[in-house]
């Protein structure tokens, strides 16, 4: 590609922001809420709205794959030919739920511009992400052709933990076949810190149940004869964190890779200090395991949190009921070599050493995932930290983060392929929150920078 | 009141047994849910279809009177003349939410007969004792006359804790003025076990809110950084009771009047031990302050009880959020000499104590009351251990109750009269629960006693 080709794609891209802005307010507009059993529909349409898209594009072989849950997404651009290297672009078209409702300023699924910010639900996380790189695309593709080939495989289940991807990636080998993956769900430090990830941390993601009695009773009646199920929960939570911050389930430090001085070294470079994490989160103080710093514990320490608790009366006023019944949602981020299957059977184990035989007690699973580490010296990622440092003038920073990608692990062991982690989201664009908002300055960066990327790669 | 008389009555009775559980489902079917905000209208339906029954009976006076929330009924029936007694009936006309719906076998407020039970929400908390009383009055009146003087006071907000019936009776003490009250929202041990209760547990019920970010965050890139508040409230909670199931609260235990050895042998009478609170709560095992039977705990000692939990994402699934607020329903059932606003404050000073530095915590105030204790030797308790006597053909048990009637102890302070509580709902009544039903033989028994009762009090 010449390096008119390049200023001509960079020119299309300036020209053409808002029609880019345009195709992810249409996007945001499908309700494709993963969690919910009835929003399969718009998880379809959701499939069909990018399938088409990627038809528009002059993708071949774009097809709407069914799995035992959300189907997938897959097309190819392979106009490149056989001397280019292919990447295989990663991406979820599903989001997370919206609850609460009364929090947000603009409706959820109706994406609405405020300064420089593009509020609903899924524009960070990540439909605005797949539409950076599909633009990047265009605008390559109309300038004088993709200097590389493209595969796409775009899931459905990845706010539930992808519960059918790796079956999927196992049985479609050939299709999925490419030389590195691209991987933009991840995001940047700062608007002026363009970023890449290396690592990211696995998840166990469990739920408790317990049972007391067989029925709600009057608490005035029957308070003094047995054990509440809602107080055994909390003694069971409070139990699970020591005076240190650290997790008390059995054996689960115990396959933990520590951190040596190099890697500490390099995470206090991330400007990630006390003060960020304050200003990010509002919370009055911090909080974590003694003898690490903030950026250590969030990016590779392992964690315990509670997602969810749920017992008795909860609505307004009161109810003197004493609870048959009481649920905590509990999930671990995992680090290098834990291995979620056995944190789960930790879990059983404090539950049945800790449990009085008051009430009786439930673990469900929900998803699990390794943690994983891609080198930071192959040339796909030099790639990408040359096409950044072009578009923000400077090196961007490598990091570890604190978030799960499953599928960066499938990639690894079923199709011997790294992922290259990147992403054009901030930290202050409420992922998983109300008010999820991506910032249009740093979307139209994104968009230049995967323009110079994929220029980059073509001529390695 | 002749003996003819009184058999008269207690043949109308029989005679009109259909007819009164037809009353009692007209009066279930107004889901008169003081908990719920927007069932006001209900709440005046109640109260109005109970102000027309008293008309129906010939009481005089009969007015729905408004306060700062529910009305309140009053009436009275003054044709026993200036020398015979005159009784304060109370009761009140609201009831219980009724969720969880999906639990209820018939419809909550159609009231259905299965066997010897009537099922529906108040059928006995307390709609069903009301109709009781009236009905007892109905077959005096209908046979010669009441042999005492009655007045009526039916409130509207008994289970949300009577927050404006303290000031109305201060504001209607001449409205109120009577020797005795009858307080029917007590019950039975068992179908065969007559039941007067002397003393009750007070309440004081709050509820503790924490926030620690300013907004849910995403656990992957956060849990590390920041003290999730739902493991705050988890830690907190747990903390309120000690190894021995005792209440930690500062102070808690300073004003509670000890159990002398006369009132434990008494106690000890009741036929209520573990295998009968195992029997009737489905618990696998029972819990509770160490160096207490189950019914010196439920009766004679303080208790903290959880009576509702959430925080965060309590769906189906999953869903990584770190909540940024846990809010945590407690209650705390106090015995004499204990003062709920103290108890209050010694729950503010736990909070102050123990929340780390890491949340903000707020503590709100719900409804509050002292635990009250009634003579059983005073002539209005003895005549109604007579009646009870010879409907059941066995003397009555005496026992204290674990739930708390504010409004007995409202009626000491400010009308100085005392109450005789009683009531013919069942251990098992399924009260502040879905199925919530009535003993129909036993809901008979409780109106030929009432009718026994009155005319024992007229002879006095």
């Amino acid at each position: 590609m010449t390096q008119t080709q390049l200023s001509s794609a960079l020119a299309y891209v300036q020209n053409q922001q808002e029609r880019f802005q345009e195709d992810l307010k249409a996007f945001v507009q499908i309700p494709s809420i993963s969690t919910d059993p009835n929003a399969k529909a718009d998880i379809r349409r959701a499939a069909d709205y990018i399938a088409g898209r990627l038809k528009g594009l002059g993708f071949q072989k774009v097809e709407v794959l069914p799995t035992k849950g959300s189907p997938v997404v897959c097309g190819e651009l392979m106009s490149a030919g056989k001397g280019k290297p292919t990447v295989l672009l990663y991406g979820h078209y599903d989001v997370q739920p919206v609850e609460p409702l009364e929090l947000w300023l603009s409706p959820a699924f109706e994406a609405t511009r405020r300064g420089d910010n593009l509020y609903g639900r899924g524009t960070s996380d990540m439909k605005g992400q797949i539409v950076v790189v599909l633009a990047a695309i265009e605008a390559l593709a109309q300038s004088g052709g993709m200097p590389v080939n493209v595969k796409v495989i775009f899931e459905g289940e990845e706010e539930i933990g992808s519960p059918n991807l790796e079956h999927f990636i196992v049985e479609n080998k050939d299709r999925l076949a490419a030389d590195i993956a691209i991987n933009p769900d991840s995001g940047m430090i700062g608007e002026q810190i363009p970023t890449i990830t290396y690592g990211l941390r696995g998840l166990a993601y469990l739920e408790i149940r317990l049972q007391g009695p067989n029925h709600d009773l009057h608490s005035g009646m029957y308070g003094g004869a047995v054990h509440n199920p809602a107080q055994v929960l909390c003694e069971l939570v409070a139990g699970m964190h020591d005076a240190q911050g650290r997790v008390t389930l059995p054996g689960f430090y115990d396959r933990v890779r520590s951190l040596d001085s190099e890697e500490r070294k390099e995470l206090a470079r991330l400007p990630m200090d006390d003060a960020f994490y304050l200003e990010q989160t509002g919370a009055p103080a911090l909080y974590g395991e003694a003898g690490y710093t903030v950026i250590e514990r969030v990016c590779a320490r392992p964690t315990l949190e509670v997602n969810g608790l749920l017992s008795g009366f909860t609505g307004e006023g009161q109810k003197t009921v004493l609870p048959a019944k009481a649920m905590a949602k509990i999930s671990m981020r995992l680090v290098p070599d834990q291995d979620p299957e056995e944190v789960r059977q930790q879990m059983g184990k404090y539950l049945e050493a800790r449990t009085p035989p008051s009430v009786h007690w439930e673990l469900i699973k929900h998803a699990g995932s390794f943690a994983s580490i891609t080198d930071p010296n192959i040339p796909a990622v030099v790639a990408m930290s040359q096409a950044m440092e072009q578009t923000w003038g400077k090196r961007p920073v490598f990091k570890r983060e604190g978030g799960s990608i499953p599928v960066v692990v499938h990639m690894q062991q079923h199709l011997g392929i790294e992922s290259v982690l990147i992403g054009f989201g901030l930290p202050d664009d409420n992922l998983h929150a109300p008010n999820e908002k991506i910032h249009l300055p740093t979307f139209y960066r994104g968009i230049e920078t995967m323009v110079r990327y994929f220029n980059i790669l073509g001529e390695k």
